[in-house]
């Protein structure tokens, strides 16, 4: 029996084969943030547009300040900077201020003798170049401002709108179709608001949430489906009440009947006829969350034009105990991190159901290979909320 | 000049004394998503409410299953599961369901015999609790589900559903005033659609996004000013027309006059005569960027509840070549991640700009007293975006 259960590389596997990013669409930029670039954004702009002063000083010609020192200051004519810099001359500039056609170096306003005869003098010399913001030396025409697949935050709104761009190309957001089966008629789902929350964390959208009672009723339902995705929660076990994998396969294709997860043994992945993905995931809130994270959420941000990849960052730390972990499946162990980068292994999800994911600071996954991991364990950690070791 | 500017941690230490968590709301779970929990949230709830069996099986007592083996078979009655266990019986549970009274393990169905003659076989022994999931196991009465000062995430969605809770106690958003002085009359700022979006991320709303010219009429909106915080974009600097700090310091008080942090020398930290925090932020882009982060972006934070310290995850790394940095003032160094665990530094937000901020997966906070990095120096990396490795 778990030897026929696909692993979860077998699951991502599929998912990148038969699950499709959706199309794109314009979005002003000032609504963007958290969308997936459609395509690569780039820019026509230079940044600089020209050679400018980086500072408050005085613009000239670098080479000619070889030479100077206290000993023997070289002196220089204040010019105009609305014509080309005469030889022999320097120019006051403020920072930010183009560069006159013929300087090549900014001499800081402290580092300058100003004398009041329309002259300066300097005691030493300068590199070609010295604080002088190049053309383009920021961003130069062709440049790839956003890659196309990653989520745009903050500072590519901030970059965005320094180059003038004011609308992008954004992947739609899935229409995610929930299902219930598990709760008895009038009874809440209580996996439905943690589902939600993860569906709009991945960039969805929940666009109907329905409860199926009887194997037909659900079967029509996702046989006339117009969503991007579905999620059915509960009913996947062996049971007599547990009509979901029987509906999805009266509506299309069971294409992973299992999966070698621990918990989530039950859970199914397939395709209604007309081809938009379904996930079965089991009614236990523990083992809905992780078949949600390790199994259908991939799907979900692919869908809506990300990666498959769990959207965690991961930190290299050792375990300060052993990490216990059961031989066959893959299993999500929680762990709290602390101060000197080790973790501990807490009560397991097997142990303390969903309260284990509100104790954690983040999680290891132990593949199914392993038993897990023994003391002073280099391992990589999930972290389920930003831990900078404080 | 250098050593009067204000190092990051005394900014951060005038924040703690001077800056205030808001005030309590309630809200209704579905949307308290994101939201800083006020006060811890506790449960009232035991989960599971009463011992049950964690799998389909038969419960029955430990000690009466001691001495079997496939030699010496021991045969159970099977009892109605309405009653307390009568001696020597056994009772078919599914999982999830209460263990009748007496009961103390379950044997999984197939290690068991079933008969057809209302009686069952074990041919091992069993140990107390074996695949019972205790009363309370879960979630006890008292338990705290959510710190106060936490920022509430699915999950907590997830088990407060569970445990029954549909409201919380947060910390209001903070309403921030963002006032422009930088852009002339008709142009707009291109720092604010940043900001916006830090704000965004950061917990706050954006009340009121005004263009000052003139001090005196700053001087007049800084006074009268009834939002949580105020930034005030551009004119930090020594110029004729910087008019920011000699309005701040007549709408009440320049408590900070300086940060010695590259770049963003200039930016000023102070309040209202009415007690309103304000920052003063460099216009140039890079600057204004690192003034929120390192300076402004703590107060806000805090205003909303949470801590000043970065929102970003940090993950321990070694530097793939030199950091430099100058010395005298804190340098945010930004770095590309490799996937073999080191960094690169990338161009400076001096010499990048801002577009430094969308090349980098990360930064490396160089502290004031340092010059940089060596080669292969362990370094802490603040992660711009999820970084698994890959």
């Amino acid at each position: 029996m778990a030897g026929r259960r696909a692993t979860v590389d077998a699951v991502t596997g599929w998912i990148e084969q038969h699950v499709a990013c959706l199309e794109a669409e314009p979005i002003a930029l000032a609504r963007a943030v958290g969308r997936v670039a459609a395509t690569d954004v780039t820019t026509t702009v230079r940044m600089p547009p020209v050679d400018r002063a980086a500072i408050d000083g005085v613009a000239l010609r670098a080479g000619e300040t070889v030479g100077a020192s206290s000993y023997n200051p070289l002196a220089f004519a204040l010019a105009s900077a609305d014509v080309p810099l005469p030889p022999g001359s320097a120019v006051t500039v403020a920072a930010g201020a183009p560069l006159p056609a013929g300087a090549d170096a900014v001499v800081p306003l402290d580092q300058v003798e100003l004398s009041g005869d329309g002259r300066c003098a300097l005691v030493e010399p300068i590199g070609v170049g010295s604080d002088v913001e190049r053309a383009g030396s920021q961003i130069a025409p062709g440049d790839r401002l956003v890659p196309a697949g990653r989520r745009i935050d903050a500072y590519h709104i901030g970059v965005l709108t320094v180059v003038g761009i004011e609308h992008v190309t954004v992947i739609r957001q899935p229409r995610v179709r929930v299902v219930s089966i598990t709760p008895p008629a009038g009874a809440p789902d209580t996996n439905r608001p943690l589902l939600e929350a993860l569906l709009a964390r991945d960039g969805a959208r929940v666009e109907a949430i329905e409860v199926a009672r009887a194997r037909d009723a659900l079967a029509q339902a996702l046989a006339t489906d117009r969503s991007d995705l579905v999620l059915v929660i509960g009913g996947t076990g062996p049971g007599r009440d547990d009509i979901a994998r029987a509906a999805l396969a009266a509506a299309g294709e069971v294409a992973i009947d299992g999966v070698a997860v621990r918990q989530c043994e039950t859970a199914c992945v397939g395709r209604t006829r007309s081809g938009i993905p379904v996930f079965l995931l089991p009614g236990m809130p523990a083992a809905c969350l992780w078949a949600y994270e390790l199994v259908a959420g991939g799907a979900v941000r692919r869908r809506a034009g990300g990666s498959t990849a769990l959207p965690f960052a991961a930190r290299p730390m050792t375990t300060a105990r052993k990490i216990a972990s059961i031989i066959g499946v893959t299993d999500v162990c929680p762990v709290r991190c602390r101060a000197d980068d080790k973790v501990e292994p807490i009560a397991s999800f097997a142990e303390a159901g969903l309260a284990a994911a509100i104790q954690a600071d983040g999680f290891v996954i132990v593949p199914a290979g392993s038993e897990g991991y023994a003391r002073d364990s280099a391992v990589m950690v999930y972290l389920l909320r930003p831990w900078t070791g404080q």
